[in-house]
Order: structure tokens, then sequence, then C-alpha cells
């Protein structure tokens, strides 16, 4: 099971006797106990291998839980768990009530800060830092983050702000030249400089000892040189971050544990903010996640609603994109750092001058769109719903108020499983309705995604389209078409006199099966809703009116949501008991999918159910039914 | 009135054939009609003031709106507007129906983008460049940015992003030293270093035709100076900006309307993505504003609920954490560039070390906190409603998620008047409430607000407080004391059987007016909600019991709001009638607050007006009625 150093290693203490050969040793038993667990659970597999050793460099170094690690989007820190106490868990990564695949404070005192999307964590050590001088206490801080999460525009806010408080803490960048596919943008580019220039290091000694020699005055010659030395810190590798105030250190290579840690060592020692700049390989030690890393970031079981259905929705999405751009040179596809995951590979293949990945930077994707859209494009940002949240502000201003016509794809919309609480999409349509000028479409099936995207690129305004993290029997959406010149409405699919299930997205199958299990006690119809904003009033009243009862399925939390939205429209309208299923006012823990739905009541059983007790409920009754 | 020149000025095209001489009298009435309108109407001075020279360069250059300038911010768009066919209107800036204060796309076709946050600038241009190369069109963009705003973190991505991108785009820095209040981090430090390095132009000149005499091969001297021509770059000032991917031009003298239009032209001929680095002095040419350009940032009328009323809430914030701070050394404070609008001034005097101001950088400020809080600091972040939006992803994570001891004070929550639609707090409890372990309060003078930090300085998770751009009659929260170890419960201010009007925050006064004017026709009880999240549910559910009548009142949109969760909460109480005052799903223009609110219907006749046709209505009566 474990190799015999990790066997015996239940706390950072644990390493601090070990001797380098035995630290190698012990990088290559986690190496290989984090591959066979991850084929078994999946996880994030390629940045875990890459970080082995400069976690253990860390953990030489440093002394956790009292000084402080914070791991940037929390993709690294597999090691991290394995050597903190959590190995005999390892196996529960990312299940029902497991370990979670991100640090997370409840789980131990050494996962300092709750990580799950990038960029964070040199803000959360600039506060700690903070927070230890002004208190007096002397811990140390350390944030480790990615190159490409480096790109996210709070990292640069941070490394901003940090630059000049003059508080000791070290950034260690964990450059793999990667972020979940390919790294884009100037800064990778540098880094990459950098890398390349390893020369550059040799000629600032040169050049020194040249100057050395020059007389400091008289001939102009002299006052240049002079002038120089002044200036000569600018040609340093590193230029950018001691621009910004960093002491900057390395690159390094983030496998040789002996050079990590006398880079630390020196890091922590020389005071003031410093960042160490580490070179490691993403996915080693694993012959194929070394090859083709983007594959390897996340692996394993996927969850999926249903399993015999064969598509996801990300896919149906991206194929549709690409037969509309063949249609249409105006479209275009915008991703921050997920093309594969939002199924846009194939366009970026198809049309590689139409694709545009802008790295982990969200708040920049919604406004290049905006931007885009308003000089004649038709640009579709596909994002996480999770992810939407960094660009709230964007959507607001620059598709909403300004009425520009994009197409913004929310993929993993509704619970998406094993990454647990910090990647649930669970709250964009409460955030994404309160906003005046959207339409927010959830399609039901692939088909219905295909002709929601083409009706879509045809508006003349923002339109949201929030799909699942799930397969789906449909790909081609040939056979439906929505009529581009009205709105789109909802499609009652059965009918039923005593009360109307509303059920959004692929909910609606569910709520069929709902109404299956009740026939032979009440006559339900079902709505499969289509449009989240604006609702189809007319047809949601009609209902509503005909039976005085109105059940509601979201796959998102009750406040505010879909169900609110409901009571919202029936607020004006006597008599009509709405009752809403959905996710209660608590952030939702990993799991499965099919577990989640079962935990929180989102089955075809537990309608049923809830529908028995609502309509036999004599509180209800008096009101409900008096008026047929 | 005008100027002899600016009456002459209808279009960009009616500057193209003045002269230099005539270009500065121009620039001279500008400066003088500008300050003379907005000491009439307010708005934003200093900015604008700075950057006369500034457009009159860029309008003399490009052809708008053929070419595209996009203002960010757009606190610099006034010359702009009254070289661009609006100076006849330019003395309705800001008010009802006038023109907007920031540019905007309804109003001018030379307004290509819509702006009103910090920071979009460069992504919107990187969006027009890509749509004009890939359509084949020949326009040319140039974003112009100030120096506080290349401190967000979206500007950071867009640079990154456009750096690899070989789009021809031009940024015009404008760099005036200042955000809102003095700039802060380390970019700032830098642009204060290129400025203060004039020489080092010289010195690179010198240094270059030194390397020239030196010959290529032979001595070691030589090998070094090979080696350093291809770093000679490198030592350019603006390097930082080369790095990223960008041709650095300047820094230039941003008064001086040759040099600008010699460098705007080189930017432009030279294609790929440029970056010119102009000073300018912010409230140049008032002698007022040049020497106190903070106070002169915004000026003018405040709109104000009440004018009778003595203190803003803003101040009574600010004084009380002084207050507060004084007991308890844990507790810091941090803005996002907003220290005087947010109350902040007094306790940043009073604590400097305390105190935080990290630039326009809302990400970064929640996260910040975060990272305090967790290592034991009390911290404060004060943000506008409409700014938070920008940290939206950070509350949920890193406040919410990880239930960290932050008070996020919302300043300027509700409608704010003559900044109109972009800047209206209107959507934080739609955005808030949908997010698990948030307590949300709304205090309804300044002693509840006092007493609401009081309590929420001493809670174990995040508490937010919202409050609005308005003036308050009670400073000290002394009278009033909330129990610390208990929610904060609703306060019924009122008694009646024929209904509940719920009111949160400052609008509990406009409740109790509307309730006395219905005295003499329904007895309708008042409630000061004060918690928006969690709802005091039991006296809530009591009085809707009680008289099957509530009425909610917000100065938020209805979609998901308040009235919203009123809704949720009685949603599972039949023959409730549930009638809810709030703005429709619409942006709310600009307008002083008593306009827009009268305009909207939040005003106690309104109030009493809808009571009446509610409670006499037919349809409702039948059911609100019979069980009494």
């Amino acid at each position: 099971m474990y190799g015999t150093l990790l066997q015996k290693v239940n706390s950072p203490q644990d390493i601090k006797d070990l001797d380098i050969h035995q630290l190698k040793l012990l990088s290559e038993e986690i190496r290989s106990y984090i591959i066979s667990t991850i084929e078994k659970t999946g996880g994030h597999l390629g940045a875990n291998l890459g970080v082995v050793e400069l976690t253990l460099a860390l953990h030489s170094e440093l002394n956790s839980p009292k000084d402080r690690i914070i791991w940037d989007v929390g993709h690294q820190c597999y090691p991290h768990k394995l050597i903190t106490g959590r190995k005999d868990q390892f196996s529960t990564l990312r299940q029902w009530q497991g370990l979670s695949g991100f640090p997370c404070p409840n789980e131990s005192e050494h996962d300092h800060f709750g990580v799950g999307h990038s960029s964070t964590s040199i803000s959360a050590a600039a506060g700690m830092a903070i927070a230890r001088d002004l208190q007096g206490d002397d811990y140390k801080v350390v944030a480790v983050i990615g190159d490409g999460a480096l790109t996210g525009g709070m990292a640069f806010e941070a490394l901003n702000h940090i630059g000049t408080l003059g508080k000791d803490i070290v950034v260690i960048l964990n450059d793999n030249d990667m972020s979940i596919t390919n790294n884009v943008g100037a800064l990778s580019d540098y880094l990459g400089r950098i890398r390349a220039d390893s020369t550059l290091y040799k000629a600032r000694e040169d050049l020194s000892s040249f100057l050395r020699r020059v007389p400091v005055v008289g001939s102009p010659v002299s006052k240049v040189a002079h002038k120089f030395k002044r200036t000569l810190k600018t040609i340093l590798p590193g230029q950018l971050f001691e621009e910004l105030g960093f002491a900057y250190f390395g690159p390094f290579d983030g496998h040789n544990i002996p050079q990590l840690r006398k880079a630390i060592r020196s890091g922590l020692q020389r005071g003031g903010p410093v960042l160490i700049h580490v070179n490691t390989q993403k996915g080693r030690g694993h012959a194929l996640a070394e090859e083709s890393p983007h594959r390897y970031h996340g692996v394993g079981p996927l969850s999926v609603v249903k399993r015999r259905q064969e598509i996801s929705y990300s896919k149906v999405f991206g194929n549709s994109l690409v037969e509309l751009a063949k249609e249409n040179s105006k479209i275009v596809a915008i991703t921050a750092a997920m093309r594969d995951g939002t199924g846009l590979g194939k366009f970026a293949k198809t049309f590689p001058k139409r694709f545009f990945d802008v790295g982990i930077a969200e708040q920049h994707a919604v406004t290049l769109a905006a931007g885009m859209a308003k000089d004649g494009l038709r640009p579709v940002v596909a994002l996480y719903s999770t992810f939407a949240q960094r660009s709230y502000d964007q959507i607001i201003h620059d598709l909403a108020l300004q009425r520009l016509p994009v197409v913004l794809a929310i993929d993993r919309a509704g619970v998406v499983g094993d990454d647990g609480p910090t990647h649930q999409g669970v709250f964009d349509i409460s955030f994404l309705r309160t906003v005046p000028n959207l339409v927010i479409l959830a399609p039901c099936n692939g088909e219905e995604l295909s002709a929601m995207l083409t009706w879509a690129i045809r508006q003349n305004g923002p339109v949201i389209i929030r799909y699942p993290r799930a397969n789906t029997s449909i790909e081609s959406g040939e056979a439906l078409v929505f009529d581009e010149s009205a709105p789109i409405t909802a499609s009652q699919i059965r009918n039923g006199r005593d009360g109307v299930i509303l059920a959004p997205g692929p909910l609606v199958e569910i709520a069929q099966d709902a109404a299956g299990i009740l026939a032979s006690e009440y006559n339900l119809a079902v709505v499969n809703v289509r449009s989240l904003k604006p609702l189809d009033e007319a047809m949601i009243l009609k209902l509503a009116k005909a039976s005085n009862y109105v059940l509601t399925i979201e796959d998102h939390v009750l406040a505010g949501g879909f169900g609110s939205s409901v009571l919202e429209l029936l607020s004006t309208v006597p008599r009509v008991r709405v009752d809403r299923i959905g996710y209660p006012d608590t952030f939702i823990p990993q799991g499965n999918i099919e577990q989640l739905y079962e935990e929180y009541g989102i089955t075809s059983q537990h309608i049923a159910q809830r529908v028995r007790q609502t309509l036999s409920g004599q509180a209800y009754r008096l009101v409900a039914r008096k008026d047929k």
C-alpha cells in the first residue's frame, strides 16, 4: 500500500530527520501512491505530481501549522495532504464525506486557508502576514501559486499591494508552463524567456565585473557606467517582479530538493516580499501525464446524471458551435483556461483564429467579448457557473447594461460533484436573474441546447445558456428550431389538473418520472421551463390558476433561485400554493451527483412524496381544492 | 458662456484645422467651461481637468467615431463630451434625463463603449481590435486608462492577453499619480521611478553610442557588450510593460499638445500593442483642485434623502469604527481606493498602521481581509455596493464558505443618484442573500448602524451591513445595544391589524409616514426589518398570519430582493397576500435620489396608495378578509 517511508510519515515533523536520499525515496513513494489512488478515485493528477519535491522542501524548512503554507487553487495539495496525517483517508478523496480535493481548514490544521478558485493565495497570505506583524507573532507565511493562476487579475492586485507593504512574505511561483491547457499571455512568454535565458546570469556577472573596472569619475563612459550600476538590477531575470517590489530568486529546478530547500531558506532569511521562481514539470513521474499534461489535469470517473447517455452537454455545445461557426464567420469563442472542459477543443482546432483562450481571467474574458460584440462579432464565452462569479460585475456592465449580443454559455451549472462546495454551480440563477436585460435559458437535452445556441446567436442582446455537468442523449439540434424573432417559450410536456411541476433543464426528466409515479393518485402537468428569464408568464399563470398547485424543482439553492422567481410571478394570484424543491441555505458538499441529488431530494421518488404530502395536507387542501 | 473657439466646435472634425496656438486656447476654454459647469451641477472635476490636452491631441490624430477611443472609468470624458457635439447639454450633466457623467453609447456615437467601473477599457479595446482584424476593417483602437485603474486586476488580465495577440492597439496610460485618493501599490512606485528618472533616457542613449564603439569581437569586454546590446532594451523605462509585450513610449508631458500628438502618431504608426505613458496633473488649471486633488475628485451637490439630517451613514460608520478600534486592537480597516467616500479618513489618521488602502482592487481587498481574520484580526472592509460586485466570488469563498469573521460594510446601497445606472447599488441583496452563512443587516439610522457594527465585530462569522448614500439624524449608537450572543431581531415600531409594512433601513421612516397617511382608513403595523438575512421569521410569520396582508418596500430591484425573500418565507402560509414595492426589472437611470424615489414609487404617498388599492381590491379582499 504505502512505501516504507511514507508509512511512517504522520505529520510534517516526521520528515524533518530524513536525509536527502530518504526525501528522494519518499518523493517517489508519494508519487506512486498518488498515481495509484487517482486511478481509482479520480482527481487532479498532473499538478500534484509536479509539486512532490517542492512540498517536501517546504515542510522541511517550515514548521506547519505554526508557519502557514497557502496553496493556490489547491490542485497542488495532495502531497501536502499525504504528509500531514491524511494518507489513510486518501482513498476517499473527492467522495461523499471523504477528503476534499482542495485545502480545507475543517479537515486539518495544516490547511490554513480554504481554496478552490485560482489566484487567491497571495491575498490571503498578505492578510496573514499583516495579522502576524500587528499582533507581534512570528510565524512565517508562504504562498505557492502556479504560473497559470498568476494570470488571474487578483493575483496581480495582491502583488501590487504587497510590493509596498514591506512585510516578510514568500511567494513561490510554481512554474510548470501550463495552466489547465497551455498557458497563455505575455507573462507566460516572459517566464519562458527567463527559463531559456540562463546565460543572463553569467552575462550580468561579467558585466558587473567589467563595470567595477571602469573609473567612476572622468570620461562620459564612466558616467554612463555609474548610471548603469544603479540600473544594473534591471537586467536580472525576474525584473518584472523586482519592479513590483519583490526580491526575485530563481529560477530553480523544482525537482531538486537540496536546491529548493536552500532557496526557501534564503528567501525566508532575506525578509520583505520575496518571490522564488521554481520550474516544475506537470505530471512528473507519470509517463502519459508528462506527455499530455492537460489531459491529465483532472482525471477519473466522471460523475454524470445518466450514465446510459452518451455525450456531455459541453460536447454538444462545442460541436453545435462549430456547425454554427461554419455558417457564420462572425462567431468567435472565448474560454478562460477551460478549452477542453467547456467542449471548445474542436472549435479551437477548426477555427484557430476565431478561438481565444485568455487564461484564468474571467473578468477580461467577458469584457473582451463585449468589445468584440460592439464591433460586429458574435462572441460566445464559455465559463463554468462557479467561475462566472468572478466576472459578475462585467456581466452586469458590459453585457446587460450595454445590451451587447454576447452568448454566455454557463457550463457546470448545478452541483458538479466531487470538486465540492467551492465548485458547485448553485448560485447563478440568483445572481443573474436579478440583472435586467439578461435572457437565461436552460436546455433539457442536447437537442434543446443546440437549438437554443442557434437562437441565442441571432439575438440582439446578451443570452445566457446554463447547463449541467452531465451527459445527454441527443447531440444534434436539427429537429428543433426556435423562432428567432420571438422569446423562447416553455413547453408543456404532460397534462394534469391536480397541479403543475415546473422543471428547468434536465430536471424535466425527473419531473416526468415523478408525475408517472403519482399517476394513479394525482394528475400532474409537467412543464419544461426552458427560459428562466423571462419566465413564460402566460403559461405558468394559466396552469397555476387551473390547479392552484405549483411545484418548482431546481438544481440550485432555493434562496433567490428559480422557484423564488415563480413565487414572485404568482404573488399576485390568490390561492395558488407554490412549493419549491432545491438546495437549502447551506454550502453543498462534495459527492457524486447522484448522491447529492439523493441527499437533497432531487429525485422522482422524493418529488412524488412531496406532492403527496402537500396535496393531502389539510392546511393546503382547504385553499387548493375549494375553487375547483 | 462658451469661449469663442469652443463655440464653433460641434464635432471632432472642427478641431482638425486648428493650429497649436488655437488648440491651446481651446484647452483653456474647455477647462474654464468645465469648472464653471461643475460648480453648478457637481461631477468629477480633477480627472477631467487633467485630460483636456490629451483629449484634443487624441481627436486631432484620430477620426472618431470611425476610430475608437475607449475612456477607462469615464471620469475623464467631459472634454471629450464637449467637443463631440454635447456642449449645449453639458449643464444637464448627471441630472435626471440629462447627460451621463460617463461615456454612454446611447448618448453619442463617439462614446463607443459604456463605462462606469474601473479597469475595463483595455479588455474592451482588445475585443474591438480583434473584431477589426477578423472582419478586415481598418479603424484604430485607443484605450485611455489612469494609473489608478491600472491597479485593478482585470487591467492586468487584459495587458497579459494583449501582449501576445500582436494586434494594433494603443493604450494610453494617463498617469496623474492619483486614483481617487492617493495611489497605492508597487506599480505606482514604479511609475514614480520612471517619472523621477528622466535622465535614464539620456543614459541609455549615451550607453548605446558607447557600445557601438566597442569592437564586436575580441576582448571579454566586447563579449559582454554584445550580450548587453541584446538586453539593452531591458533598462528602458517602461521595462515592465515591455516584458508584457508592449512597446513602451514615454513618459510624455500630458499638457504639451504637440508632444502628445507626435507620440500618438508614432504609437499608431508603429503597430502592435503600444503603451504611451503620459503624465498629467489632476485638477490642472483649478488652483484648489490642483492642491487637494482627492477632495475635488467628485464634487457638487450631494444628493441626500433628508437634507435636514446632518451626518452621512458613511461618517457614522467611520466614526463608530474609530471608537470600536480604540477598545479593540484587533480591528483593522480596508478600503479599495475609497478612503474618504467610505468615511474611513478618520480611521486612517487615527490608526495609520491598522488602515489598508489596497487601490482599486476589490477582489484582493476581500481575500486580504479573510487572511487577516483567519489569523486573529477583526477586519472591516468598506466597499460601495456597486463595487462589491467585483468581489463576489471572494465573498462567497473566503468570507461565507470559510465563515471568517470579516465585517463587510456595504456603503451606497440603494440608488446613489447622479452616477447613474453603473453605480446604483440595487443588486446586492439578491446576490448576497443567495449565499449561505452570510448575515446581512440594514440599519434604519446612525444609531442602529453604530450598534450593528459593534455587534458585527463580535460575531464569529461574516456580517454584512448595507446602508445608503444618505444622511441620518443620529450619530452615536451608545443608546442602542444588540445582544451579541443572539441574532439581531426585527423591531415592530407600529401596531396595526389590517396589514404589515416590512421596511429595511431608512425606508422605515417612509413606511411610518405611509401608515400615518392611512391611519384613518387602515391600521397598519410597521416593522423595521433590521436583518435581511436571516429574516426574523417568527415576527414576520406572526404579523403576516394576524392580518394576511404584507407589504414589503426596498431600495433595490424586486427580482430576488428583500420582498422576494419574504415571499419565500410566507410561501408555506396559505392566504397571506404579499405585495412588494421596489425597482422593476430595468437599469435605474441617473437623477437625484428624491427624484428616483418619486419615479419608482418609494414614497409614503405611493405606498399608501398601493395599500389602498390592494386592500380595497375585490380579488384580494375575498381572501384577506374572510379569516378575520
